[in-house]
């Protein structure tokens, strides 16, 4: 019936299929479960496997009416999200064993639209740089990126076709670019954020990883409450876009690997698109890179608290650090910080007067070897400050033969724009 | 040694003769707990009384080195925040018993900087309409408001100095006009919410009680950790400021009481006033009442969506009728909304080029009779969606000799100032 295995479908193709029931939400379980089996001993994805849960999740599905667009696709769930019926440690020995009251609101929305709860995912700690175990996928000595590693690396090795992360520095558009899969991070402020552990309030967003631009539409539909973003005729035909080449005041730290990508990017999309031009990074907007880190420093510190103060020995030195940093900003320094973010963001907008999406570099390159670090986050920083929605596409293979692409970047609030232009990006790049 | 007894003293005057050890940790908590224990049968401000963890922190305390600015003062937690060593219901049968694994961040500020955590307080159910079964101290037949009832309760009724509260609408400034104590609603995003049930992150802030404007100003300088907010000689001497008067499109609505009030407030601010004038509503600003419900509607309705989902025969009426509303907005309708809110905060901006603080209503008018409902949010609803700091000040009596006051409103981020122009205010007002 199908060419390909059913745990190889993409989403939107499986969701197609299911609602036809013309595949079975415990079919397509199976087969995600039995390459779970082959190659989670080599990956590490999952912090917790729900197999059985999901088995009766998804015959109850089977057996009932249709339950909404994301009917019988199992999802990874980052283990930073509150799940009642699953254990949450959000990547720490603090919470080892840890079962919230309650499932985060990002997860019962999936789950209403008819999504399998296959997992927690594995995140760093408390999703800052201390790795898990995780590796990646396309070679096992490489780090998947973080701090979404689990997610990315399950929907990369044909795991799960969809997985829910979260971003406050670099932590889903990294892990993507790494992995090689599509990741989506939306407008701040679009996607609850109840039941998921807080960082920071200034940046963190909830997102998520598909394997094409379409299933991240389909997953990022369900999260904002937004049809537009799953608009079928606009991502069946999207229109060309103006695009603005932004390479952040940063570019010199980008690799050979990424060079390469945005050559072929601009050789590729230059002659189709309706304009391609240089967005120049606007006089009075501030490199962005050491306000995020300051920002996140001191939020960080604050919002997590507790974990600093009462459990400061079963930390690692890498967050004990941070805390230290931002412990060192006080509010009077750091309220500033933040107006001057309020500019920043203000300042932004002028970029999408003449232009429909940001092209813009994803990573330095590659996913580096070990996984004791899970790379720079340098060049997703800023977008997370600003807010801005972006999609990383994986197009490209770098020197070592790992994934290697670029992200494209919205205006705030124009999500569903920003994913048409992605799929129209991403429909030439891939062909 | 003191004329008056220790839990009527003032938090600023109690952490003087505190950081002196001329008044021990213990005395001033057992004179809370005997308060406590005359009038909490007929107030019932408590959701959980914790006399007996007090005492042996205030001995610790009395025990140990100064720890910091709220060494020893007794504070009241909302039982909105999480708190490890205290049951934590969020005002809802649907988490009796609950015990977060963590302390939210705010409690861990204040108890980082030395006060003593008596209890949780009653807030109304998930801190919207649903009262709890809080008195108002004043006259146990009114309400107390919400949805911080207990907290302002507690700190009207000298059981306690100081408390924690939330507010999304108006759940601080409310309560704290209609139990006649000093509210302080810091601007958005400066205080970590980390930890507290969320409703609406668009606009949920973490503020406080006090029954001085000194009070709340040493709270906040904790809770921002912005010591500006504290500055002794600022709140000693204030400068005149430059008052604009926004009853804002609603000035209709205001009762008989709050008018006497506010005529009562120009007739002895305008002379001393560096200036004072109308500020007019910008013609670009919409009414921001209808907005405010919009936004906390689809937010609750989704932050909640556990609650919604799997307990809804546990809920209120009317907090099942708020999701109805919340879910019959999508995420295009919303996204609109909070286009709308971002441009509303540009233009609140300019109100400030020209005035120091906004003078405005805090409510229709004295608490109503009842307890049943917890009055009308109306007035706070604008200031919540623009997320700038507000200060409730006490200094009038309506016709049934219920308290009434007015709150002054500041520029986002500029706290330390609202917080000196409110002293001078509340120095000339209750003089």
């Amino acid at each position: 019936m199908h060419a390909a295995r059913p745990n190889e479908l993409y989403a939107w193709q499986a969701a197609r299929l299911l609602a036809r029931r013309e595949l079975s939400a415990v079919e397509l379980l199976r087969a995600c479960l039995d390459r779970i089996a082959e190659r989670e001993p080599h990956v590490l994805a999952f912090a917790h496997l729900a197999s059985e849960a999901a088995l009766a999740q998804a015959s109850a599905l089977d057996a009932g009416t249709w339950r909404g667009p994301l009917h019988g696709l199992p999802l990874g769930v980052k283990d930073l999200f509150d799940t009642a019926a699953m254990p949450t440690t959000y990547g720490s020995p603090v919470y080892a064993g840890h079962r919230p009251a309650a499932d985060a609101a990002a997860v019962v929305l999936c789950r209403e639209a008819g999504a399998v709860l296959a997992g927690k995912t594995v995140t760093t700690e408390f999703a800052y740089f201390q790795p898990g175990p995780t590796r990646n996928p396309r070679n096992l000595a490489h780090t998947p990126g973080g701090s979404s590693s689990g997610s990315a690396a399950a929907v990369a090795d044909a795991m799960l076709p969809l997985a829910l992360g979260t971003q406050t520095a670099a932590s889903i558009i990294r892990p993507a670019a790494f992995c090689g899969v599509v990741g989506y991070k939306p407008s701040l402020g679009r996607v609850p954020r109840a039941g998921v552990k807080s960082l920071s309030e200034t940046m963190d967003v909830v997102g998520g990883f598909g394997r094409c631009v379409r299933d991240v539409a389909l997953l990022g539909a369900v999260l904002t409450g937004d049809q537009r973003l799953n608009d079928e005729a606009a991502l069946a035909a999207p229109a060309a876009p103006r695009i603005g080449l932004c390479l952040t005041p940063d570019a010199p730290q980008m690799g050979a690997d990424s060079q390469a990508a945005w050559a072929q990017a601009l050789r590729v999309l230059a002659p189709a698109a309706a304009r391609m031009a240089d967005a120049p990074w606007p006089a009075a907007l501030p490199g962005l890179v050491a306000l995020q880190k300051a920002v996140m420093a001191h939020e960080m510190a604050h919002a997590l608290s507790h974990e600093r103060t009462q459990h400061s020995a079963a930390l690692s030195e890498r967050l004990r650090g941070l805390f230290d940093e931002g412990m060192a900003i006080d509010g009077q320094a750091h309220v500033a910080k933040l107006q001057a973010t309020a500019a920043a963001r203000g300042l932004a907008n002028a970029w999408f007067d003449d232009f429909d999406l940001l092209l813009a570099p994803s990573t330095l390159g590659e996913a580096p070897a070990g996984i004791d670090a899970t790379g720079d986050p340098l060049f997703s920083r800023g977008w997370s400050l600003l807010g801005l929605p972006c999609v990383h596409l994986p197009f490209a293979r770098g020197s070592r033969g790992l994934p290697v692409g670029l992200q494209v970047v919205g205006r705030w609030g124009d999500d569903h724009r920003l994913m048409a232009a992605a799929q129209w990006c991403m429909a030439r790049l891939a062909g």
